[in-house]
């Protein structure tokens, strides 16, 4: 039987018992958190088959390129069969070797493998039904330990600092993409890896777009600038977003924010108020609907055009979601964004992010950056 | 009939061109280089569905989240149809809508799209078989016109520059990590958009692991140091490979790194023997041989373990490969790698990446930096 370094192998464990009970055959990861979660393999996606095929019982296999084969030796030490294939080879072959004789039941892929990758193996099971992978993976990956959470503590004590920084740096006259730059510098100095996605930088009329991508308008006395970034600490994200105000916000920008600001707490409340101890907390659903109720209430719903919050951990985005239709319970071990905005099309946004973990003693933030009305003069 | 800005339009009705002589029903386009390609739409994958659906006849569409609808309409410009989504909403029905009503034949679907939308869409085409878009595209992105071979001039210019400084900065004591933060840095300061990927920076024994993970490791008297790395212009990518000796190398080094250049020269020649006019060059198999034989023929033959190279254009890793099996000739338009190398287990390894566009006059490198032993005193 296989031995794993970590919790490689009790994670490993837990997932096939998720697979035993729901009847899948076998889980199938591509170069993804998913990967670095059971094995601790790192890989970056790319045109070459690289999978690792965990069955339902039994041992793991990897089938990877050979030339990605030492650096992965020395990542699983041993752990488990490593199947390499040269660049003249169909590595399909070997996918045959490593999934279990007599599979039966569903087949659970990776839910970012790509497409190509997908199809390339699907002929090895003709009579599977394939599902994501996240209907195996979430319902572990969505409790962090409290290694996990320590990591994404010192995440976010990066962000805060980094926020700072830039509130210190943000002046009228700088490229949306200068700043960008020197956030991603920053996070490097402040300790992080690197970043965990490319910062969003949103000035002016641009901060209306939730999900701007950063480009070279020139700040002017008088933007709201969105700043939405993140950093990587031992595998583990940061994600927080602020809204600086450069210069006098006129009464209709300091409404705008204060309702914000007033519906990241209302969702924050609502988690707590839930929340008793080891019983359950508030629902995902019900965490949206208390920050889409105070930015109903202050007159401006209709431009909160986005879900209230998303899980968080080895990747930016993963479950839970804080979002209508999402009737789960927000449990102890569980870390997520609470991010209301207000965009108003042409003018300005503003959206206010925080990363909360809930824990034996109920929600807290592991930012702690102001939440205040941030005026740069 | 939809018009489309630039030569969006004219693309799409290539590529339905080949849909028709192929059979396929429609193309189905993630938030990929393809979609950039054929409709100027730039987004990032997530975990929320965005798709183009180019049908084999008539109008495309586009199926993106509320939140990216403003930016999209802005990119698109009202060419074609936008059906945007909220996050309470299921994207599937606006996938229904967005397809051709009595689509037969197989569906490409983009080469890089999430498993988990594929999954997701499948249901929507009960009867069709997919098939990676790369089937569909290739045959168009293979071969780039003369705007996209100078902004990859451009690239490739930044990129030797970013070279130059490099061999300025190298030094003993100096960490993998810091000098591929150097190198991010150096590409913007050199007018980049951003990097094309993560800089490899691989240093004594982990040079010879073609793809090394950059880490902590700092450089010592005596290493060699594969520096591979590249820069964004405008979209196209740069990808270049030169390997650094901090002091003097011995003989064995020197004798490794003559056949690693010589291996670069061979394919190089061979494909411009193989040329003559509009008539075809040699095929991706017989410049792959070329590199391979003037490694095999100075002993190193079974320490070159990946194939000799790949296209290079919006992606940095795309059609045609320079690979055993490909057949294909390499014909004006097309831009590639020639990077052949030598991985000595333990010990370190070389590396040698130039970008080559085959032009009417025969192939052209459009990097310029030394290919000589570079010394590092």
């Amino acid at each position: 039987m296989y031995k794993m370094k970590n919790n490689y192998g009790e994670r490993i464990a837990k997932a096939q018992k998720v697979m035993e009970r729901e009847g899948y055959s076998c889980l199938i990861l591509g170069p993804s958190a998913n990967m670095y979660y059971f094995t601790g393999l790192k890989t970056t996606p790319d045109e070459r088959l690289q999978l690792v095929v965990i069955p339902a019982a039994g041992e793991p296999a990897a089938i990877l390129p050979e030339m990605y084969q030492s650096k992965a030796a020395e990542q699983i030490a041993g752990s488990f069969p490593l199947l390499a294939w040269a660049d003249q080879q169909d590595p399909v072959d070997l996918v045959k070797e490593a999934v279990p004789r007599k599979a039966e039941g569903p087949v659970a892929v990776d839910d970012t493998l790509w497409a190509s990758h997908l199809l390339q193996i699907m002929p090895v099971f003709p009579e599977a039904i394939f599902r994501p992978a996240s209907r195996v993976v979430d319902s572990l990956r969505m409790f962090k330990d409290e290694e996990e959470i320590a990591l994404m503590a010192r995440a976010h004590a990066a962000a805060d600092r980094v926020l700072e920084r830039v509130r210190q740096e943000i002046r009228p006259g700088m490229e949306e993409r200068e700043l960008a730059f020197f956030i991603e510098t920053a996070y490097r100095e402040e300790g992080c890896d690197d970043i965990s996605f490319k910062p969003i930088v949103a000035s002016g009329p641009n901060s209306a777009s939730p999900h701007h991508q950063t480009g070279n308008r020139k700040f002017q006395a008088g933007d709201m600038v969105v700043v939405d970034c993140g950093g990587l600490f031992q595998g583990y994200c940061s994600d927080v977003t602020r809204t600086f105000c450069l210069g006098d916000g006129d009464a209709e920008i300091k409404a705008v924010y204060q309702a914000v600001k007033e519906a990241n707490e209302a969702a924050f409340q609502r988690i707590g108020e839930g929340y008793a101890g080891e019983k359950a907390g508030c629902s995902g659903e019900e965490a949206d609907r208390a920050a889409r109720e105070a930015i109903t209430r202050a007159g401006y719903g209709p431009y909160f055009i986005h879900r209230t919050g998303h899980g968080i951990g080895l990747d930016v985005h993963e479950a839970p979601y804080l979002v209508e239709g999402n009737g789960e319970k927000l449990l102890p071990g569980m870390v997520f964004s609470i991010e209301p905005g207000i965009y108003l099309p042409g003018r300005f946004g503003v959206r206010i992010e925080d990363i909360v973990a809930v824990t034996s003693q109920g929600p807290v933030r592991l930012n702690r950056y102001s939440r205040d009305f941030l005026e740069i003069q």
